[in-house]
């Protein structure tokens, strides 16, 4: 803990990284492009999770389980999906190791060669939907709402922990509708629980919108995303919502008879998140200090540090100190007593804000004295001395507006680096710029031109906004006529 | 619904899988040997890993996820661990797909070929291990208490659904100590939990012991185990607890400076469960006409049935259910409400009693006259008509009583088919008989005595029970002379 982090107006890049190792989130392992991930990220993973399965469930879905490996075939039933997956994936050939008969190793067993290879999972789609055939014969068994909660690989020879790593774990839903109205409206729902989710709860602001062709999901039809901003002004996908039309359900013939006794293809969504969303995370708020954490997805909400170093002073701060923890968490606060007396009161402090707990609270002899507690917030590291009496409260307005105040900090930032412009010059001088940021321009609609600026700037369309309206102009490039602005930025 | 399931006493095997796919619980998938977890089977799961990550916090532990591929070269670090999963593991050799040239598929790269070969984890101990190396250093990062939750994979010729399976769901637990002592002790403390759960939760008593040297876990010095007794008197093992002594830090270098700055190898447990307890489950309770579910793990605990056909019964009937429900799911029940109108209640009546639903309540116009709802319970089956007024205590203590009551039967089933024998004449009519059963015996110790009784009977030896006082005697096959008494028994 002596040694600061690299800021982030210097390194940015740097900064992630270390940031990820020194607060115990994650580390790379010994198997190419895979992440070990520390309990305590984990911890965050699985308040994500817990929030998320909830609102799955609230919005009618279940969970299943399908299995990890695909046969090799099955990717190559959907024309595009096969593009998109079978290029990246880790392919399993070989069921048995045996003894190296000419070392001390093991080898693989040539006589194990399966008759037909298998794929790790990138996505599930084609397994899934080669299992719904079996679920779906009439319009009654619809609509089908499953979610899987999996861990997925595609080959990733660059990793960055969290943000793109050959193995993560995501959820990833799976819907099958009798209509194509009622899919589009499954694929919006979605978007909006995640955007309500990454918002509300991750503090994290996010512009929905949609993919341009080029850059939608192989094998989907339509491809929604949410777009959230990083505090260097790269754009982050948090999340996408896919209508897959018929795709699929042609791919793996999963036809339903209609009330009218019809046959017709079912119609079919997906959408996921991922552990991405941490990397998210932590670009959205941290400092350089270390982690910011919005209290609705920390690990721990509140740390408690004694200040007690003497066995009278100890005896007298640490029954205070447990009851206040015992009253905190039947409040339900998660709250964490830090009495290792190994530690000095100033490295827990540096750990603490490290670990981006949102409120500290200190309590020693004099606190008990006076009947107070000396709080201190995270994200603007305000401190204050609090009466005892009623702190409960204190902290409980403190935490929502803890959370509040990032999500406003996010917003302001997005704010401040959202450009609309009209000039191929000023779009460069924008992401070329220090801070980079979000641009709003008019674009031909055409791939090519789409590639000309990634090359030429680095940026990519990131999405067309849903809450835009139509707009007459011209290609920022080409000066063709354009009837939408949409969003270009660097990407993570 | 029409057809009956096979009766246990007739063809119990068929009666498993018959019932498995009927109340839709999993299905095999076009991966070999892997299933698919359908929603109901997976709501199961999720009910005992929620109940499990509860009691593994409460006793200190936190969860963190590690990479599904480990380096080949990892699992021959251990020499008994090599033998035990190098044998049947899939083997990842490539990287990409790509075109096939001459078809319309895809094949394998051959282009892409990795340098090492991985192997999907069988179970995560040598990955783990060689990550534990970087984070301990001293006594101070002792004890490490991590558990993972974690698809695996062991190649498996002949699945049977829950049972055993190629890929299966799990946790792991994998600990870190600075003593032996505190390593058995963390042993024999997860060996409790697992012994809590089964009973308290699952409504399945089982037997604490420890595994014979042949039949322990590849790496450890002692495997405990918690046995249960299925309907048809076989075993089946519901958990393992491994004190791993230093073998995997040995293996993996992983050293501690102690207290007086010595360095010493660090002591290893490892612990697991899998969905193979939902096979348990099912086996443990159910009943020729579908699953009985304990009302801890079931999905549903209440199902309302309304009796209306006719519009205005309906008008009168479905506010009144709709409003037990609402009262029920507040007093924290799990519920439904099965107000489908395309189906009849005899066929609800039926379904429901597949799926295990614990108690089923009915409610007609004649019972709105009368103020009753007629609860009937899964288990027993008796039915009684209630007063409206005062049904929820009622049926949360009827919820309470079919959970013990559940746990008494087994019991009983157990305690009937436990047979204590000292004749091998005797121990073959027990095992070879309809009920089969455990058998309490003599045995010399001897693994090729165990073999033996294996290759004749069928029968393995399930565990040395722990609470059995020592007691001189003779081996039940070879007359040699025997310290104390194991049970045998055939197993799943």
């Amino acid at each position: 803990m002596s040694q600061k982090l690299p800021k982030r107006s210097e390194d940015y890049s740097q900064w992630y990284i270390e940031l990820v190792k020194r607060a115990d989130l994650a580390q790379h392992s010994p198997t190419r492009g895979c992440m070990v991930i520390k309990p305590y990220g984990y911890a965050i993973w699985e308040r994500m999770q817990q929030q998320l399965d909830g609102m799955f469930k609230a919005t009618g879905h279940v969970n299943a389980y399908f299995p990890l490996l695909i046969p090799k075939s099955f990717l190559s039933r959907e024309a595009e999906h096969v593009d998109g997956f079978a290029m990246e994936c880790a392919v399993v050939t070989h069921h048995r190791l045996k003894r190296d008969p000419n070392g001390t190793g093991v080898i693989v067993d040539p006589e194990a060669k399966l008759e037909e290879e298998y794929v790790i999972r990138p996505t599930s789609e084609t397994i899934i939907w080669d299992t719904y055939k079996d679920w779906i014969q009439s319009y009654r068994d619809l609509p089908l709402l499953i979610n899987q909660w999996a861990n997925v690989m595609r080959w990733e020879m660059k990793p960055r922990l969290f943000l793109r790593t050959a193995e993560f774990l995501w959820q990833e839903g799976h819907t099958a509708h009798a209509t194509a109205e009622e899919a589009v409206e499954e694929t919006l729902k979605m978007l909006e629980v995640y955007t309500q989710f990454s918002e509300e709860f991750l503090a994290i602001p996010v512009i929905q919108g949609i993919k341009p062709e080029h850059e939608k999901f192989p094998g989907a039809v339509d491809t929604y995303c949410i777009e959230a901003m990083m505090q260097d002004g790269k754009a982050l996908q948090a999340g996408t919502s896919h209508f897959l039309g018929q795709n699929f359900a042609k791919a793996f013939d999963v036809t339903f008879l209609d009330a009218e006794n019809k046959r017709d293809f079912v119609w079919a969504t997906s959408w996921g998140v991922s552990t991405r969303l941490v990397g998210a995370l932590i670009m959205a708020h941290s400092d350089d200090d270390g982690l910011v954490l919005p209290p609705s997805v920390a690990p721990y909400q509140v740390v408690i540090v004694p200040l007690a170093n003497k066995p009278e002073e100890q005896e007298k701060v640490l029954p205070v100190a447990k009851n206040l923890e015992n009253h905190l968490r039947q409040a339900g606060i998660r709250v964490k007593l830090d009495d290792d007396d190994s530690k000095r009161p100033g490295w827990k402090f540096a750990e603490w804000e490290l670990k981006g707990v949102p409120v500290r609270i200190v309590l020693g002899s004099r606190d008990i004295e006076n009947k107070t507690l000396e709080i201190a917030r995270r994200d603007t590291r305000e401190k204050e001395s609090v009466a005892m009496e009623g702190s409960l409260t204190y902290i409980q307005n403190l935490l929502s507006s803890i959370q509040t105040g990032l999500l406003d900090k996010a917003k302001a930032l997005r704010t401040a680096n959202f450009h609309t412009v009209d000039s191929y010059e000023e779009m460069k001088n924008v992401l070329q710029g220090d801070k980079g940021g979000f641009v709003l321009a008019h674009w031909d609609g055409k791939r090519e031109t789409a590639e000309k600026i990634k090359e030429e700037l680095k940026a990519t369309i990131r999405c067309i906004p849903r809450d835009m309206p139509e707009e007459e102009g011209k290609c920022i490039l080409t000066g063709a006529p354009s009837k939408r602005r949409v969003i270009f930025a660097k990407a993570y």
